[in-house]
């Protein structure tokens, strides 16, 4: 295998994943992740305060891209399609680092640790949108259940990829979310309605 | 003020919220429970696994009751109103504590730490929830949404609670709340209507 050359971040970043995937999340200290990169201990903690957050160096840059698109969508658009539109556009960018942004769900996906802190990336993630919701001029709880709703159709659009087979568009996926979502609250009518007249 | 008799898990956790609500949660060190309460560090890890837990320390009850009522509710309700009238009952029983709840929910707020374990705590609700929904016949995904669904208009509707004046009925707020989030995911039918006649 080439030597792989690139910043101390980046190296950490590709020993850290390697390790991971080889030996489980919980097996891997952080001396053997600096170890592999050629780097020290102090030199891992100069980039990240602890083994989780290798994993979630990128949430910042998505978060910023979220709540940049939010502020920036059309007036007239309603507030959960400017937030699922949001989502999308960065969804899609994940994705389309395909097989690596599927390691790195299993990876999350195996580790209790590791779940808990993406949960508490997605709470700040939905917390950023309800903030730049509420510039646009929608009131607080309004904005908070539609920023939890976008969050929501987004985490499920990810685990769908994540587990498809296949290269699933993103955009379709949490609309498809979306929909689902709105089936799962809205109130179900079914008390067998007669059809109107003159139709089938 | 009259030594207050109790066992050691409810004198740790009376001293831990005086000590929290008197000088701020991150300015109290377990030490301090202790000593306020007349016992040793080493018996409050006995109990608690650190100075947050105090506070989560009803969880896996509200989590059983939630569950239970989940599991026993009648088959030909709704999902979602399944899952919201199991919330209900356990926040009734929540709200019903009155103040002391409510310099609960006031503490989690006050702290990045306190308020990034209750969401966790949530999570875990919610996937508790979406397990009981699969055992009632319902599909991975969609028991997951629900579930989800219906933990965010819980954590709203406390929210309300905790900031409203007065004692408001839970079941009320929690309905309420459900009804907000379909207005936040529904889409928008607003095709500029023209105004009614006689009003400005």
């Amino acid at each position: 295998m080439p030597r792989w050359e690139g910043g101390a971040q980046a190296r950490l970043t590709r020993a850290a994943y390697e390790l991971y995937l080889e030996r489980g999340f919980e097996h891997v200290t952080v001396a053997e992740i600096a170890e592999r990169a050629g780097l020290t201990k102090r030199t891992f903690f100069r980039y990240f305060d602890d083994k989780r957050e290798v994993l979630f160096s990128g949430a910042p840059a998505l978060q910023d891209a979220v709540v940049d698109a939010v502020a920036n969508a059309p007036g007239d658009v309603a507030p959960i399609d400017v937030v699922v539109a949001a989502l999308a556009s960065a969804g899609s960018a994940i994705t389309e680092i395909g097989e690596g942004a599927r390691a790195r769900q299993r990876l999350i996906e195996s580790s209790n640790d590791l779940h808990e802190r993406e949960m508490i990336k997605m709470v700040a993630l939905r917390d950023a949108i309800a903030v730049a919701l509420q510039a646009r001029g929608l009131p607080g709880s309004r904005a908070a259940l539609t920023a939890q709703a976008g969050v929501t159709a987004f985490q499920t659009a990810f685990e769908r990829w994540a587990h498809a087979e296949g290269s699933a568009d993103f955009g379709s996926l949490i609309d498809a979310a979306l929909d689902d979502l709105r089936t799962a609250v809205n109130p179900v009518v079914h008390p067998d309605p007669p059809p109107p007249p003159g139709t089938s």
